[in-house]
């Protein structure tokens, strides 16, 4: 199993070492006649990379993207869609100092305990750049997902503690967020932001934050029953990444403070048109959205969503205590410069997973809903 | 695909409506000569029947279950153990006042628009009776994860937003767990919320809460990295409940808001002989635990915890607006006595899910990492 | 895992052993809305039978199927179908004399060397009569099949060597099939069999045979590319059956003899409308059928054709030599009367699981080539 | 799913066109510490060019792999190794007169009516040139597979009606196997094939034939029940290549023809030690292996033996009628120099698929048998 497989139908496998000679995904189940190009998985890896200010890290990554196979006259062929992007400026050498030492708050120790070894350099594939096999494989379902007009965006929508004014209040911008690194779609939040950052920074210390996404166009009817829901399978997604700690969907933890009179979203008729759906099926709009889109784990045609929490970045420049392989305390002052909040750059990974959960939805949906046809 | 499936060795496969003639799991994949006899299945299904008062319905569910296979004299044959529980008491009749109805915060419509029928009677495969084929297969893993000394616990964290103090507060007391319908581990709580049900059952409505839960002795190295992450499975497993609208791991979304420094865990040495590793990997321990149990997705061998966000139950009796199959807008009132708060009977279920997670990742971890031997 | 699930989204899992309480199906991912009645299901286990005759044992096996979980209403709900069919007539105490033995060319000592226990009575889950969950659950792939017109038929090809006419032989005739307990479709060799296998009898000695099967109807574009070709998925649920020794699709192993110019399948136009293709695809029709209706494992729309070998029954009246769980060399004389040759009751078998590849088949063909649509 | 990979926990995933940039395979589920270098895939994949002469095409194909992850100091990380090999010397523009046709016998046709398009150069995905990234796989297999004992060896048995004698006969020489181009293991019956070949060579035409496999040294125990056999999983894997079209295990067909005293294989007592079993289970040797090493799809610790036919290669010189795109019949010539039978280079191929079964069942095994242990 080993763990780098994802999905059911549209399924991706992502392989690759911080510093090892490449990083990249197979996707598998993609259906054929769907336009991609290599614009569109570059301009994904590009948002995923350090913004070049703020709390971003001063590494440069390249990351240019390689589409392998899969891909024929611009269209998918319906064949394992390969990408790669070679590690370059590796400077393993950085890392010798850390060879022998468990980071505290890193997986280092847990990979030793699972594998016997590990590859020391940058974390290996326990790093977070193990995430760019990922975004290319997202950048494939969103150009599939854009065939059914379904739109995903995500966005910074707390760090530190600060909170981002969400879609409904004033002040929230979409196209605010690719303007800042912070990816946070409100002008004034984001100056607040950096500037705790900075004092973050200055205090050798690192911060966490979350993200909060959104999806618009989904039809109703996606998510399988019981163990499968869309809620389900989103969760495992965004369990997944590195950082995450928690998930919640709608209301989330503050509807479980609530009473059913106020949570209950109640249905109410809609155009005819409206929806796409089984034969006798009424057209259906909830007056209220308290549950995130979804009812018994399956979509209700509301827009989709979720918040996710991220933990701060382990590396800090502040002296931790820790132990070596070899059993003695150690103190540990990591040198370099790190993403002091990795918050902003989840916010394509996030989206990135959102769409390979959904693509695969649709297609299992559409499988295995095939119905007796005229 | 179904989705009625879960696991990838020790696997189960639940089947079964709310009012249909029976409910039931098909465990595959636990191992050969494990000790499993009725009364353990029994025991977990009286723990997720209401309790006989307080928040409870009245709806007598006798449960029995039977064995119908993969257990011969005492022990688990390794071949797929079925369990079987018949429906009784049915009253069917008394949804029929249901049937054209769509009711708020419910999946009767979803399912409408997924498959274009539905079975309306107590809500049918979406019923949170469906869960009782998880606790039946639970307690088959709970059984397994026994002989290696794994230990589960679950249980009402908070209820309509009064939280309950947890283990290392005073007065936690997990055996105080059992004795209340709440399954609240604090007597004083538990008397408080009580009086805070009565109230809202007095006003027509529901409440939410959460469950806790915590592993100990668990060993480390369980998780599989990138896509199958311990914390992955969790929330898949979790979020795959009815009413779950959220999880969260160890400091979750708190951790947020604080910083690196306040947040790693560091490692620690340990006495030798303490944990089973790879040659040449030395023993740890945590200094603290605010990942609750992981780190990179992978179980350090401290407690595991985690928490459960549950929505209020739906079904209130004050007059809602909804609408019908025809398209009608109509008033509902949910007559009979119902469950006003389901966080009491998730605390089980939170605990066969669990117990189904990690039974898989042990046998998944045995066999992923298979080493050349001796 | 355990290794009783099938099937990717119409999926099966089975339980049960020959003289435990049960045994069963669970299906998973039947669409809703097919019409499926007890009485399809009791017919095809009918049909598993033995045939009151011939080469039939006397054990009676009532096997009367109930539906548990699935149908409402005379048709499928979407979630899983649980079929259960209840051990009666089990005198366990005739197996007392084998409990320690290994019977020669049965599973008992590689079951125990795997687990480490094995339930000794008549096999276990390791007897034939594992086969019912399977017939059962195929009833059900059957009946989603017929909504889209595709039929098929399997019957006994050859026994102990000698062959039975073909169907474009003189004489084939599938009603016939099912009049004699030999499932041979052709009268004249029926009776000769049955004089072959009188002689077997006395001689206290089994015979093994092959099955053929066709299926008609089956659109074209039905197999996964690369590892889930349609002839992969027959041949590993064909191979799966307890006896099965070997597999043939078309031609066969006579195509390995045979040159590119004669067995090479020609295109040819069709008239249009007679298949279901993707806009700009033109109509065809091969000139001949030689690879057994696939072609780089898709279907063409011809005839589906392939041919199971199954070894002679291992279970003989004569005097063996085998050995006992101690180690020692023992005389083995199976006593009882037993199949002297099972291709008469693999004939519903090979049917149900081709069946069971096929729906699963039409349901991923349908999810995986979502296309852009209207 | 897509169909592109392969395995439970030992998995892969290929992919690559034909004339596309590369070709390859992510092996996951390789557990850490097995020494791999590039050496060792560099060598299966020579093995599967063709020979430099006889049957022989005259495309050189250079065929370098590229390890691109999963591996770090000469051992495996338990990481996705990832192996690339570019294509090179591509010459599409040969391949611009079949654009528009349906070669007979190859899957051009069924593509298109799958996708709705295809790659036309070289037969895109459905080209045998996929089987790269199967043998890469299957060399990383066979590294994991040589730390237990595990040898595999597979060669040409007959081509074109000339069956090649067997292990047990006079002049069976596997090192001759690797001496000809026909991996032929018996120098006279490869010089009397050679001529063969030429003389269908001289007629345009091709040949088709079966390559036979052996395993030493599996444990017994592997396979799981019911759908997982042993024989089950490399039916499937066999039947997933291009052209074969039948497999059969041990006697086969043959044993269909037979009666149960002559095909039983009967258990004998074997000396302490021979094999690793569960407490209590008695060592044993079979006294034949006319099941080819296995009983209820387990192995039982005899070799393992099987054999795969496989049909001529439908690209032949003659001139055939077919049909193009546009729904008219027209005249085929194909030009170029084809290999004229392909079963010498399915030799390292059904190696490789080989090892990718028993590797995943290794692992499963261990997995799926966890016992309490001291």
């Amino acid at each position: 199993m080993g763990g780098n497989h994802f999905g059911t139908i549209f399924t991706v496998t992502t392989f690759g070492e911080s510093h090892g000679p490449a990083l990249g995904c197979v996707v598998d189940g993609c259906p054929a006649g769907i336009p991609l190009g290599i614009e569109v998985i570059r301009r994904e890896l590009t948002r995923r990379r350090p913004g070049g200010g703020g709390p971003a890290t001063s590494r440069v990554e390249g990351d240019e993207p390689e589409i392998l196979s899969g891909v024929f006259e611009g269209k998918t062929l319906g064949t394992p869609i390969a990408i790669m992007v070679r590690n370059t400026n590796q400077r393993s050498g950085d890392y010798d100092a850390l060879k022998d030492l468990y980071r505290p708050g890193h997986a280092d120790w847990t990979w030793e305990a699972t594998y016997g070894l590990r590859d020391h350099r940058g974390g290996g594939r326990s790093s977070g750049r193990e995430t760019l096999g990922r975004v290319a494989a997202g950048a494939v379902a969103k150009a599939f997902l854009e065939e059914y007009g379904v739109i995903i965006h995500a966005w910074t929508s707390s760090v530190a503690g600060i909170s981002v004014p969400g879609p409904e209040e004033p002040g929230f911008d979409l196209e605010e967020r690719e303007k800042n690194p912070l990816r946070i779609p409100h002008q004034e939040t984001a100056t607040q932001v950096l500037q705790v950052i900075e004092q973050i920074r200055a205090e050798g210390d690192s911060a966490g934050g979350t993200v909060s996404c959104s999806v618009w166009g989904l039809p109703p009817g996606l998510g399988e029953p019981v163990f499968e829901k869309l809620d389900a399978r989103l969760a495992a997604a965004m369990l997944s990444l590195g950082a995450a700690k928690g998930i919640e969907f709608g209301a989330g933890f503050a509807a479980a403070s609530e009473r059913g009179s106020s949570q209950n979203d109640c249905p109410a008729p809609a155009p005819s048109g409206t929806l796409r759906l089984p034969r006798g099926v009424p057209q259906v709009r909830y007056q209220s959205n308290h549950a995130g889109g979804m009812l018994g784990g399956i979509s209700t045609g509301m827009p989709l969503t979720f918040r996710v929490a991220f933990k701060p970045v382990p590396s800090i420049a502040k002296p931790q205590q820790t132990m070596d392989r070899y059993g003695a305390v150690r103190e540990l002052i990591i040198q370099g410069r790190h993403d002091l909040c990795m918050v902003p750059r989840a916010v394509p990974v996030v989206e990135a997973m959102t769409a390979l959960v959904l693509a695969d939805l649709m297609l299992l949906h559409q499988g295995a809903r095939l119905m007796p046809g005229p």
